[in-house]
């Protein structure tokens, strides 16, 4: 496992929240981050399909590793999400790149993909605004 | 209570990832919703505020029980979220109101506040789509 | 007149996009701007209706003059925009303000309608980020 | 010249605020669609560069004509752009691509590049819902 990678789960760790959902950081390199939460019950909505909020979750999140892949300390500003199929599978896959980076901003992409049986598909995709702070949030 | 936010209630009652947020459904009117999370550690990021996951997850459902509440079955298509200040407080409280409503599809604004010493503070605004599905999935 | 809508006009009158379009800067103060732009079949489509892109350039730069009112030179870093009726009318007006100012962005809001015989009707409503900069493009 | 690239341009032709723009359709093929705008000094905001308001244009079209490859008529819904870099060069490009269509909507992306000395620069990109309609406002 590479340092950045190491460091980058580091502080996934210490995010209640992601610990909550069982969000794994897969990779995290200059430009790109992966998150991989596998489905639960708990994690879904009334027709078992995984929740919004669960993608809107990981869009966030693999947004702010991607921009923070580059500029560091960094806090994702704003994102649009679009869904484009339900989310149904035994694990979700979130891949965000930065596209372009500033000093101090980067714009980010997301795509969301729920694996089945080995398979994945186009959950959802997303563009998002990354912003360096002094003392930032990752999430 | 009305028929209305108690049917609303019922459905959250089904949602797991609401269940496991602790979400509440605390409005639910023609044109508008208001979803009420009351903050723990498990919802916090490493700074000890609310995950931006979590203000997203009541972005993205507050958005479908506005749209819901005046098309029926319905599913968020899309958002856009900006954060505007950390979320810091005891509860997040999001409201969200239908701006335009056709037959198929609504747009829909929401802003989330946090709430400390009973003050709230805007944290994030979104805009959204909503559409109407046969059988749709809220959330 | 004001100092600062006279000021801001001065800018408007520089763009030259702007000129073409033939929009005036209707309002201008602390936390909001307002353009007009009197229809005209060059800014149509093809079903007489105001083109997209005309509502867009609207947003866009109401949007970034809404956030220059409080940052001083600025950008428009990023919009959503939901387009809710068609744009039939003798006028378009484009309403931001500010929902959120830090010292170096700003969150705002922008309502486009269309009048006709003196009724406003709300054809699109957006929500961006506008980024101030040192030697910035207003537009 | 393909029959669909024909249909296409004709369409163009009879968007008055696409002439005058001077847009041109490149490519129009099931999937994608191509539009390209020669620079002029009527095009561009106080600084010399292209207005974000033709960029915008130019999104809000090539996302509709992608969309319309795969769905027939249709309307621009809702689009989110972001802006990476000042729009400088001899052209504008922005080409857009269907990432998922169902029966009555699809989600598209959309790149527009500043192209100077043959060289292409991402100046911005952006991602939006295009709906069937019945009787369709193509933009």
């Amino acid at each position: 496992m590479s340092d950045m990678l190491a460091a980058g789960r580091r502080i996934l760790a210490q995010q209640p929240f992601s610990v909550l959902l069982g969000a794994e950081l897969s990779r995290f390199e200059a430009g790109l981050a992966e998150l991989t939460i596998p489905m639960r019950h708990e994690l879904t909505q009334q027709h078992g399909f995984a929740h919004g909020g669960v993608v809107s979750y990981a869009v966030d999140n693999a947004l702010t590793y991607a921009g923070g892949s580059v500029l560091g300390n960094c806090l994702t500003a704003e994102f649009k999400i679009s869904y484009v199929r339900p989310s149904i599978g035994d694990m979700l896959i979130a891949r965000a790149q930065v596209l372009y980076a500033g000093k101090s901003q980067a714009t980010c992409r997301c795509d969301v993909f729920a694996v089945r049986d080995g398979k994945e598909t186009l959950t959802a995709t997303a563009l998002g605004t990354i912003v360096k702070v002094a003392e930032a949030a990752n999430g």
